[in-house]
């Protein structure tokens, strides 16, 4: 009979799988992504790199980059049914809602569905990454009746993903401001996500199974949905003063204060929050929107000084976000569409080195009865 | 820093939940459900009967089961834009893939979807019992460009599940023999689709979204895909004497064939697949198919001398489904709804006692690169 192990719930600190994608070392407080520090690459790469990265093993040439950058230009195009599907929808759909739904169906689209080698999973992985960002983008706009903004093959792929969503060609530094986002996003050792990702994927399921699991899992609002929770807190606060006195409110009733603490981090600040905060300076000078930093820095100081909390990431990307123009609603499906690269890859990881997740239970329920 | 614990594989031997729900007792081969053998249950129930120990607690009165299956005919109508839906796919779909896209899109339908109280959950897992066999039955229909067959509220539960695959009512022993099969694949403790979906649970998301990566996982090969996979099996051999040549022939490639041994199970033969072979033994004497009885256990036998490995569920009920005149590719989708009533009640158990899934990984990759 098999040994049975100490139960943590939740798998806290339990190992659940040997990868060579990433680590987050809490000693030395870094986020290893192949190899390299998740936030010096965040501030010296861009988003397609780190996709080369993940898919080929290296940061790309300049000529690598480009051709990259062209696959996923032509995989853009949505199968026509997903936006008629999209339409059919009540129009009360949550986005994350819509996203699964479009992921699943996308599967049925694909002639080499089950086929997992790796040449095929890298280029189901290369059509998720160039479809999702359609995906989220239109479905928010066909479920608010509006015609899709299709995406535009001169522009650099995060600009085509912000473009779609607001309808501009964003400037310079809100290009990059967005481009650095969706690395912060885009993968995070074991988060509750890409474990789903990875159970299903361990049944022999297809990659478009295990994102759509992946999906409903990031939905769950103590996982995804507190980059959006935190705008709306924003919102309600709206100056520094109303934001405190919110604060200090919720800390007194005892309610949960979304964008701080990390299950796995850390005895400071997320350092992902770290560098959207810097974003967040930035774009608050450049739009006069001061307020909106100064509020967050003063949740910042509350949360220290009554919580010993530090912020997390989606605490500083939810001001970004919006101050990008986008849609509240759209946060966590964003931060999906980032993140499919790291799932891709741990899918891609899984199948090569696969065995079934088939743990076991302690049963607390009676024995003996008879009908 | 957490205490971190041995890595073992696919969480082998992991205990990863406490649960009242069920047990596999691999000491007293047993397969305890709420305190009753599944065995006993299965001879002596009703799958109904099991719906109502699970959502009250009890086996029914003879009122409350009349009760519960008014309540279930009550739910079962589609919203028709999940027929429309179905209409639009390629029909080239699989069944799997068609029953994943559309319990993500019935989220849509749902006015009380953030809801998960007890009292929501249950009328969530009531309207989710009533129409994934609407959705499994005619998804397969609509893809053949056949008319649905509309749910019959004049017929018991699970005969009119039957009768929407089919189109004919069957007789007596067919309806009670598909009942059984549907009690033996109720729930079965914590395989991989139940474990995704209390992992999604956990993470606060809806019951939809939980139960669609439950379809994910188990349309995997080496989850719920076993059942299909051993049908063509039985029709490529033909004959006794062809389906002897073709295991030896796979056992000489070392071929896996499908159908036997369990991750759990067993040092004999798993009670489930016994009582599919008695159910198998008087189908087939009753409709003159003798031959296909004598070639499943002509297998039972080869392989029991040349691998020391005895027949799973999945062996013994697809040939049942067979001569129940089920269309093979519907087997793993009836698995599902039948399991749809054990994953609903792992999801509530999961909100009512939840911690978040996060386990940790041991990273094997490379450290200190520079970009």
């Amino acid at each position: 009979m098999e040994e049975q192990i100490t139960y943590k719930p939740g798998l806290n600190g339990v190992i659940a799988a040997e990868t060579c994608l990433s680590y987050l070392d809490v000693d030395a407080e870094e986020i290893v992504i192949k190899g390299y520090d998740l936030i010096e690459l965040a501030q010296s790469v861009l988003y397609i790199d780190l996709i080369h990265l993940f898919l080929q093993g290296s940061l790309p040439t300049e000529q690598e980059q480009v051709s990259l950058e062209k696959e996923l230009v032509q995989a853009y195009h949505l199968p026509s049914d997903i936006l008629a599907i999209l339409k059919q929808l009540p129009h009360t759909t949550h986005p994350m809602d819509a996203l699964r739904t479009s992921i699943s169906t996308l599967a049925s689209y694909d002639e080499q569905l089950d086929i997992h080698n790796e040449v095929e999973t890298r280029q189901k992985t290369i059509h998720l990454l160039a479809k999702i960002p359609n995906i989220v983008a239109n479905s928010y706009h066909i479920l608010h009746n509006k015609q899709p903004i299709l995406p535009r093959e001169d522009l650099a792929y995060s600009t085509n993903f912000l473009y779609m969503i607001t309808g501009h060609v964003p400037n310079e530094r809100e290009a990059a401001i967005f481009d650095q986002s969706l690395m912060v996003y885009s993968e995070h050792e074991m988060p509750n996500s890409t474990f789903t990702a990875r159970v299903i994927a361990s049944t022999n399921a297809d990659i478009y199974g295990a994102l759509t699991g992946a999906v409903a899992s990031l939905k769950g609002n103590l996982h995804g949905g507190a980059n959006e929770a935190v705008m709306y807190m924003l919102l309600e606060g709206k100056t520094v003063d109303g934001y405190r006195n919110l604060l200090y409110n919720k800390l007194q009733q005892k309610e949960k204060v979304m964008g701080f603490g990390h299950r796995v981090y850390m005895k400071k600040m997320d350092p992902r929050a770290a560098l959207m905060k810097e974003a967040l300076r930035e774009l608050a000078t450049e739009k006069g929107e001061a307020e909106i930093f100064e509020m967050c820095e003063a949740g910042e100081q509350i949360m220290k000084e009554e919580k010993g909390l530090y912020p997390n990431l989606d605490y500083y990307a939810a001001p970004v976000y919006y101050l990008l123009g986008i849609p509240i609603p759209l946060y966590t499906p964003i931060f999906f569409a980032a993140r499919t690269l790291g799932l891709s890859a741990h899918v891609a990881e899984q199948q090569q080195n696969n065995k079934l997740f088939r743990p076991r239970v302690r049963y607390t329920g009676p024995r003996g009865l008879h009908p």
